[in-house]
């Protein structure tokens, strides 16, 4: 990857993009030959009969002889794509198109995308909760929150199959994996770290529930309006929730009092971070700012105050990038034949992620690179581990 | 293919065919290459940006920039699965796998096979329509009638593509170019002939509708109580308007009734043609029998009655697959842009198939074999070539 840096990226056209999009991105193949009448014979009529009737006699076959069992279905309603906003299902389809490749390439796993063309949060679960058979996982995505978390959960309910929203959770595995890069780089353990979370929305959330869970000792989020604390009226019920369980000294104000102190702040919305706030952090502070494109602040500003940074840029070291998590993820989930995706599992996956780097640890260096192939098998054996571990 | 016989067909066993299926039969491939950071920067993140904003901002960009104006959803509720009946949608996946396998194969289209886990009519038309923009055209398959013909009126009433039941239209048309082709062969034209239909389900009511369009001069349609007729009390809203259409001369009785003086019985039920009826019709008799593995009459027994014969199976002459119509039509109908699947493109259809047949019309070949490569070209130009006439 040495070869390309950011000029190389820089030369992409828009007449290089369009071209390459026109027609979709993604094709069906069939694994069988059907160049004779023996082959329709064994892969249609008659012989398609045997096995429908053999699923139809034991149901645990629909997962050994259909394409069900590792096909994930990447589910949008197009209400929060990318820096995008709600743009609509129809226009979120090459997002989701882009995802599936990145199913196949990152994670050797099959998966359709379905945009929805409802925002109804009901009628999302039930469309989803139809289609079952259709497939054997489900990554959620560019869904806005706080519908994200009512449907992801309602999913989860009602599906016996992995059900995960990955800007929710990708983001958490990949932050938490960077950040116990970080911590080994400084020397700490991220039990002893103090972290601000800019940003309520999906990721802000999940990246929060993610870091307690996995020992943080607090964390303050800044939602548009300030701190998150217990006094706030303002708050809708998940960030109320939010509220009893994350900043403990109840800090009011803005991003300069949340900062003041603290070790580690993880940015995860547009809202920019400014030099006079970032000064107030303590000693070997750790910056992760990962809104894209545009960072809240840029690498070469954050270096002053900061012993590591990181973005989400391929463009800048230490990308913390959701490929690194979701393939894996459900590559580990399915081939282990979990029902769901469970918090032990994520912590497992950001460990995975984190221990690939080993002796190469480095200010510039605390995850892999998005493309390194030892990724994906670390971490789907590391979350079917889990996943065994837990049955 | 002279060289497959019944022998080669016969030698295929249920270990070869479960061996064939564990896993499943498709899998997706991206068409762009995803190598490099450049690579992921055009088709992901952020370049794939571009392209949702442009469809956000001109939604027919959906059409020219997704996979989705050459995707066809293959969707079955698992209700009349091959002959095997009710057996549910998880257990129809093998099917609806096969299908897609064909419709590349066959028909160069990408397709993703959507199993429901409802039966109820409206939870499937509202499912399928909140879908909407992820495919450009829908293949519902094995659906037991009368619900069939319900769900497609509604889900052609509600989209603005292409919609076909496909064990309606895709045989009806099959049985139309055949039925061309035999009247042909006996130098007789079908306005003049005397249809006797056996089986008034999907496939019974498709094909009399597309005859009767076609020009046929009578069909008798027999249900499992014998032939439909305006005196029948006992007939569903289908059968009953049937009953107005169909049988002039109000013919009642079972199969020997309706054959007395008829020129061309169609099977589509597994209700058997007994050799003293079939002997009741005209001189040049036609009969199709489609009922598969066992046809009503095997070819042997009926060619003692007839002057053209012909089954469902690859393992006799003349034989009648839906392969050589819903390809074509699927593809003329998305190559043209047109929003539904008319009468006059099935009829098209028809006469695309059977005008391959050429000078090499015989009684053993009034279709083309089901993996004749000019099929799916010719149906797919006519079907085009009728689509842009009708615009």
């Amino acid at each position: 990857m040495s070869v390309e840096s950011t000029k190389d990226l820089s030369t992409i056209t828009d007449a290089e993009v369009f071209d390459a999009h026109i027609g979709g991105k993604l094709t069906i193949q069939s694994q069988m030959p059907l160049n004779t009448k023996r082959d329709l014979s064994i892969a249609y009529t008659p012989g398609v009969a045997k096995v429908s009737q053999a699923i139809a006699d034991d149901p645990t076959k629909h997962s050994t002889h259909t394409w069900a069992s590792r096909l994930v279905a990447v589910v949008s309603d197009g209400t929060a794509v990318l820096g995008l906003g709600n743009i609509g299902a129809a226009a979120s389809l090459p997002v989701m198109e882009g995802k599936s490749a990145l199913f196949k390439e990152f994670g050797g796993l099959d998966s359709i995308p379905l945009v929805l063309d409802t925002t109804d949060v009901d009628e999302i679960v039930e469309t989803i909760v139809r289609l079952r058979p259709s497939f054997g996982a489900v990554n959620l995505e560019d869904i806005s929150a706080p519908r994200c978390f009512e449907i992801e959960k309602k999913l989860i309910e009602a599906l016996d199959i992995p059900v995960m929203h990955d800007d929710q959770h990708g983001t958490a595995v990949v932050v938490l994996a960077a950040l116990i890069g970080a911590a080994r780089q400084t020397q700490r353990d991220i039990s002893s770290l103090k972290v601000v979370v800019s940003g309520a929305g999906s990721a802000g959330v999940a990246v929060t529930n993610l870091l307690l869970k996995a020992g943080v000792a607090d964390v303050i989020v800044l939602d548009s309006r300030g701190t998150i604390h217990r006094e706030r009226d303002d708050l809708n019920p998940i960030k109320a929730e939010l509220a009893g369980r994350t900043n403990r000294e109840d800090v009011m104000g803005g991003l300069a009092e949340a900062l003041d102190g603290a070790d580690v702040v993880v940015g995860l919305s547009s809202s920019k971070f400014d030099e006079a706030a970032v000064a107030k952090m303590n000693k070997d502070a750790i910056i992760f700012a990962l809104s894209n494109p545009t960072p809240e602040i840029m690498p070469e500003d954050a270096k002053k105050f900061a012993a590591v940074v990181a973005t989400g840029r391929s463009d800048f070291p230490n990308q913390i990038n959701n490929v690194l998590a979701f393939p894996g993820i459900f590559r580990g989930a399915l081939d282990s034949g979990a029902k769901k995706i469970t918090e032990g599992m994520k912590i497992a996956a950001a460990h995975a992620i984190a221990d690939l780097v080993g002796d190469d640890l480095a200010e510039d260096y605390i995850v892999p690179s998005a493309l390194d192939e030892r990724v994906m098998p670390a971490v789907a054996a590391a979350v079917a581990a889990e996943a065994e571990s837990a049955k």
